[in-house]
């Protein structure tokens, strides 16, 4: 039996508990139970408990009706309403950028969090020579920690949802309400990086989710999906940009179609693939389902984060997983030109890292009804790469920091100069309160920058990947 | 080295040889060369040959301007008009039933051609208890066959394409200048048996179709893709259906954009996402690619598989792989009324498959321009299912058949009822000639039927898959 060979596997240290986790693979446990250090009946036993007559979980109706009623708080949603009980949340990808962040918010507001992921992003950055700007503590003592300071618990299955035997055992053990699944290979650059990468990307992210999919039509038909997808999927058209469908009249009839999808790296087509079958599903399934599409993310700390330096969150700066705003802080801290790629026209959806998990809090507490693909588009204001580095160099300036840009050959395949003018008025009906890009988030985010300057391996910056030039052979990208 | 490896274990036998072949996952042979029953090192030496000197292989200037000029025909094209040299066809998925169709129909026009087949498609066969309603010979007979014929060699690869090492190998032996892909799972049903099967087709094509891609751009950059899409990316819009673009007019502005899509099983939709990645491809690496988006090919006799029993194509009539209208005829051979999903309105595009090779031969003689993504919407007629109905039945009567229809519960989740107006003047203008779906062709295929019709099985008729019952658990489907 799976579980009794875990048994025999399972030997807990405090720290470091990675290796010994990501070695597992489908391991779930109530990590703050393991606090004695080892591994005890009691933990495995809950750990393995099938309920088959378990009564099923029903989500208070005021809920279930979505956006027919009144939208719910995050609080009203995680308390259940009718019942005591706090509504469960499976954060796939829960120790990554968003996924930690969004894990954390949620516990906070009362929700049953569990934790689903493989680790892999950790490994991403040993593989290619990355580091996160700010240290990060393992994914074991960061819920060890939260425990600690709140009294919340949040579990932890770490596994691989490409496997369906892992992903099958964490949804009939947890019994999620709502999965939310940002557990996917999410760099532009990293699925450029050669054939392999981007044959991994794909087949990670388009798998990952279909069995995210038959998980909840097989063990928790009532859960509702929200899944991370990205404004990359609507690419730039001459046309203003819809939430997920638009109304379309053509010669002399009228319907409503998905928004055409012009995705421009492996990565972002991904994510397209997804939307496509994620639809399917709710059409032949009546999976209930909503699709965040996502701008780029910025920022770093949220007020659970914020508590304690074991609860930091990852910051990105390198050319791989480093977005635009994040890196160009990092660069200004450290007297590096702002590296613009190309004519900087590029314009693109952004969003603070606080809304990120707000919105995802948003459409938890109004789930999309049976059956409803519902696609919002996630962020909340429009900036050129241009127009970021002109904010970047006058917030330096108050710093007292020279900010110089610089040019770079663009190595992406993208318009330089473009229309673009993208909706994104959904999540604000249900309630998004912004925390928009103002000069005093720029200077907070340019002093964290400057606090840990001293970890930027400069040799990161620039970008290693090229849309033109990758080949089919396995590259190192070598820092 | 792989292709020593090989050697020791190629023994070949007349027949049947397929059992040997298709436990190599990467042989290439000229099959031809191997009538005297053994592998011969000059056989092997000019599989592995590889030629870094090679001259680039350039393709008449008239076919490269493509549309701009007067199209021409297979033969003008497979002639090479400014060298001596025949035109080079790949044609992955050269053992199925449009790939053989069309592998014969490109050889006898004069192209050299080389099929790339893993021969998958027969063990589905076996695992489902199934089988082509027409004896078929094994690949090494078809081919020999073919060379005694007509004197015309095809060359053969046996292997899987989603294996890049294998497809490395085909590419830079062959040094194709067209690759026709056919080699996609291939039907809906056996898309939707159970998640394992829903796995398999999306990660068999969307993964070969990127190897391809990957093959292309690194061996054969002037290689133009001709790529097998299916009408079934469109869905049932209640608007007119566009060949793979739509100008939208939305706000006051105005944009031409990929036509949206909405699939319906697991496999139309894995056929979306090459749809997506090809485009990517075509805009960031400069590849020249046709996506033909192909109705319900009906019909079993080309020219050229007419000409001997050993070139027979399949016929497939059971509920997996059968497409409507031929199974139609083979009910109606044997008795079996004929079985229409709900309420039998679904209408489609369909063609004759002699239309099949004709326009994948129009579409490799007039190729996409370098960096053009192109979509021809590959059908000549459209009915609804109960149209097909009434003429099977009255053909039928013609033949002295009393010919029942039955209504059986849709299996899929479809509209039953719905506008369907698809556009497809784009191949005409090339220089299609339709084969009509004429009172004799149906008198000739159900003749066809009745002369086979000792070999149906009919347990597999009726549908044994159904879209809303898949499952998560592997299902064995029994005939």
């Amino acid at each position: 039996m799976k579980m009794a060979h875990m048994v025999t596997n399972c030997s807990f240290s405090p720290s470091p508990a990675v290796k010994t986790y990501s070695k597992s693979p489908g391991y779930c446990c109530n990590v703050t139970q393991f606090q004695s250090s080892k591994c005890s009946n009691l933990v495995l036993k809950s750990c393995t408990a099938t309920r088959p007559n378990r009564p099923f979980v029903s989500r208070a109706s005021a809920a279930v009706q979505g956006q027919t009623q009144t939208p719910l708080t995050g609080s009203q949603q995680a308390s259940g309403h009718s019942s005591s009980k706090p509504k469960k949340v499976m954060v796939i990808g829960g120790d990554g950028y968003c996924g930690w962040a969004t894990a954390l918010h949620l516990s906070n507001k009362g929700y049953e969090v569990a934790i689903v992921d493989n680790l892999v992003r950790r490994l991403f950055d040993h593989q290619l020579g990355l580091d996160s700007l700010t240290p990060i503590a393992s994914i074991q003592n960061r819920i060890r920690r939260w425990k600690a300071l709140t009294g919340k618990m949040i579990q932890l299955y770490v596994g691989d949802i490409c496997d369906f035997d892992f992903l099958s055992e964490a949804f009939k053990s947890f019994e999620p309400d709502s999965a939310v699944h940002f557990g996917e290979q999410r760099s532009a650059p990293y699925s450029m990086i050669d054939r392999s990468r981007a044959v991994f990307t794909q087949h990670n992210n388009v798998i990952g989710t279909l069995n995210v999919l038959f998980a909840i039509k097989e063990f928790s038909e009532e859960c509702h999906l929200v899944k991370l997808g990205t404004m990359g999927e609507y690419g730039t058209p001459n046309i203003d940009i819809e939430e997920g469908f638009i109304t379309i009249t053509h010669n002399g009839r009228t319907d409503t179609l998905p928004y055409p999808k012009q995705a421009s790296s492996f990565y972002h087509l991904s994510k397209v693939h997804d939307s496509h079958n994620i639809a399917f599903t709710c059409k032949a399934w009546g999976i209930r389902a909503t699709d965040l599409n996502q701008g780029v993310v910025y920022g770093v700390r949220t007020d659970e984060t914020a508590m304690h330096e074991e609860l930091s969150n990852r910051f990105d700066y390198d050319g791989v997983f480093g977005t635009a705003l994040n890196r160009f802080c990092v660069q200004a801290a450290v007297g590096h030109p702002l590296t613009v790629y190309g004519k900087g026209g590029q314009t693109r959806g952004y969003l603070d890292i606080r809304d990120t998990v707000q919105c995802v809090e948003l459409a938890i507490a109004n789930p999309a009804k049976p059956g409803e693909f519902r696609v919002f588009n996630q962020f909340t204001e429009q900036f050129s790469v241009n127009e970021l580095a002109k904010l970047v160099t006058a917030a330096g300036a108050k710093l007292g920091l020279e900010v110089q840009t610089k040019s770079v050959p663009n190595p992406r395949v993208e318009a330089e100069e473009h229309y673009y003018n993208a909706k994104h008025t959904k999540l604000m009906e249900l309630g998004l309160e912004p925390h928009l890009l103002s000069d005093s988030l720029l200077d907070s985010l340019l002093n964290f920058a400057v606090q840990y300057k001293d970890r930027v391996d400069t040799a990161q910056i620039m970008p290693s990947v090229s849309w033109k030039k990758m080949g089919a052979k396995p590259k190192t990208v070598s820092v």
